[in-house]
């Protein structure tokens, strides 16, 4: 169907009609002139925002709709739980060209809808509206937490413990199966040349191969965003020191840590966590593994520093591994690689201005 | 400057390392996953957000980026005003293709700062990116207010009055005058012929004729969210029924306030207020102005419902009139024209999904 037929508020109504209000904050959501929130007493009020382009930060070619959704979603859930905080609702705003359908739109919303269902966040509000070209997708998230909860980038200090949860590289290593995949696929239609059009069979026929890798995929396309470690360290009795999402490659916010923190860091090579999936693609592509895992981003997982005296504790936490230390700053932020040489980090992270 | 060679974080810096936080209750600014609000005691939280897109929502070569920018904050905070609330934060996301600099970027900018600090509302955070074609603007607004005096859009009773702020129609009668200069421009760059790229006298002698109707262009331009109103109704003792602001044109906004309070109404034409030039462009156009009151939209007005018995209180409040009342939902939702005659209001207001 196509939306203008349903028109802007029969959009929204379709969207949002079957939406469950989950949180007692929630006091008004979609269908006034703000969305009315209840903070609970005593916490304070986190938010977060993301705006993501059609071209830019996704392409539809390889990604469905609703993994997309699911994904925006997620990235904005992610940046609450990286202050310790918990996340209570959400805005969506979408623009969308002529080319997307009533049904595309569902299945986009439907993906939001699963990732916010899965952490109790309530849709409360947004835009709809249409744009010039491709889609664009501007989601807002609002969570809370207690003062003595929050955990900022700023408060990491010398021979305090750097801690990372789950893998790193794999979402980076799905982007480039993807885009792999992709290119074989394109190359196969311009062979076919003139049947490009036509029911032919090279390029119906065409099956993407990712056998092996499909746990790379799921890191791309469906990424989660870490509420069971920030609970685990609240049941460990473990309050970083500093915390923040890795979204665009460890180095990157490592070198944020650091400079907001003003202190330096020592980060060994082997400790960098690593699934076989990711290795195996890095080596079948001649990359080098340990560079996308500081510079590949888009893993959203959390990168945290911890006390020393937590270093027992943490060890018992599953899924997250101390990968160095905190230093003063004039000692500089290295990463000491397998052979005992010394690299300057630096942050080679994926950036969407340059 | 080439945005490229600041990067998204130096773009970032240049644009928000001059912010000033104005709010107490604004404890984290822009720098870390989350901003970090503190909510005045006993206060619920408003929340707005706003997606505009350069072509549908904002054409370029007639609107100056500072009064986009302006205005794209602006009309966060009437939503803001529109529940009775206090505006307290925004953020701002920008999605911006490589036909803009880094001073077009400051540009808007300072609009947005601009119009922030008359409200006294800070920048908290945001996203910046890139995008494959045009701008893309999304800003969320936060808010509070007392549970007491958040207005809503379903509280009007039957015998309530219907009040708006200023006046109506202008902001359309703008764009109109904006878009027929633009005509007119583009006609003579046809003329001009192969002369379009040198300089060719006839288009870089344009002017375009705006003399007499500049308060029609600020009203399009540059519109001001009415805190004054919000503060005149409490200074009154007068708490609405129900409220919202008129973006998308009184009609359109009517129908909602009388669907969801489930009543019917009548307004009455002649007291629809109306700018001397809104008439005058309107009668020079040959368009009805009635019409362009009712469906122009933009003019980010107060619409709201009183109880009769605040009419007097209302009348001494300069800037309100009161244009009709509140019915029993079965008797409809009408127009009553100066001849007496009554015509069923319609939601033509824009769409930009039609």
């Amino acid at each position: 169907m196509e939306i203008s037929e349903l028109g802007e508020f029969g959009l929204i109504r379709r969207l949002t009609e079957d939406l469950k209000i989950e949180n007692p904050g929630t006091l008004k959501g979609v269908g006034d002139d703000c969305a009315v929130l209840s903070p609970t007493e005593g916490t304070q009020t986190l938010v977060t925002t993301d705006l993501l382009m059609e071209g830019v930060h996704f392409d539809l070619t390889y990604v469905p709709l609703k993994h997309l959704g699911y994904k925006a979603v997620m990235v904005n859930l992610s940046d609450i739980y990286a202050m310790n905080g918990t996340p209570r609702q959400i805005t969506v705003s979408l623009a969308v060209s002529k080319k997307f359908t009533v049904e595309d739109i569902e299945q986009l919303y439907d993906g939001m809808k699963l990732a916010s269902e899965k952490h109790h966040v309530d849709i409360v509000g947004g835009d709809t509206t249409s744009s010039m070209t491709g889609l664009a997708i501007s989601i807002t998230a609002v969570g809370e937490a207690l003062p003595k909860d929050i955990v900022y980038r700023n408060g990491a200090k010398e021979t305090d413990l750097i801690c990372v949860s789950g893998n790193l590289g794999a979402s980076y290593m799905g982007l480039q199966l993807l885009e792999r995949e992709r290119a074989v696929y394109l190359s196969q239609v311009d062979k076919s040349g003139e049947k490009k059009t036509s029911n032919s069979s090279t390029v119906n026929d065409f099956q993407p191969d990712f056998s092996g890798y499909e746990y790379l995929l799921e890191r791309q396309l469906k990424p989660e965003a870490r509420r069971d470690i920030i609970e685990a360290l609240a049941k460990a009795n473990i309050h970083p020191t500093s915390m923040m999402d890795i979204s665009d490659g460890l180095s990157s916010e490592l070198m944020h840590i650091c400079s907001q923190s003003k202190v330096g860091c020592r980060v060994y090579e082997d400790r960098i966590p690593l699934d076989y999936q990711t290795a195996a693609m890095a080596e079948e592509m001649n990359m080098n593994v340990t560079t996308c895992a500081l510079n590949g981003g888009e893993d959203y997982e959390l990168l945290f520093t911890i006390p020393l005296s937590d270093n027992d504790a943490i060890n018992k936490i599953e899924d997250v591994k101390v990968i160095g230390y905190i230093t003063k700053e004039n000692l500089g932020k290295y990463l000491i690689c397998r052979d005992g040489s010394e690299f300057e980090l630096k942050a080679q992270g994926w950036n969407p201005l340059q």
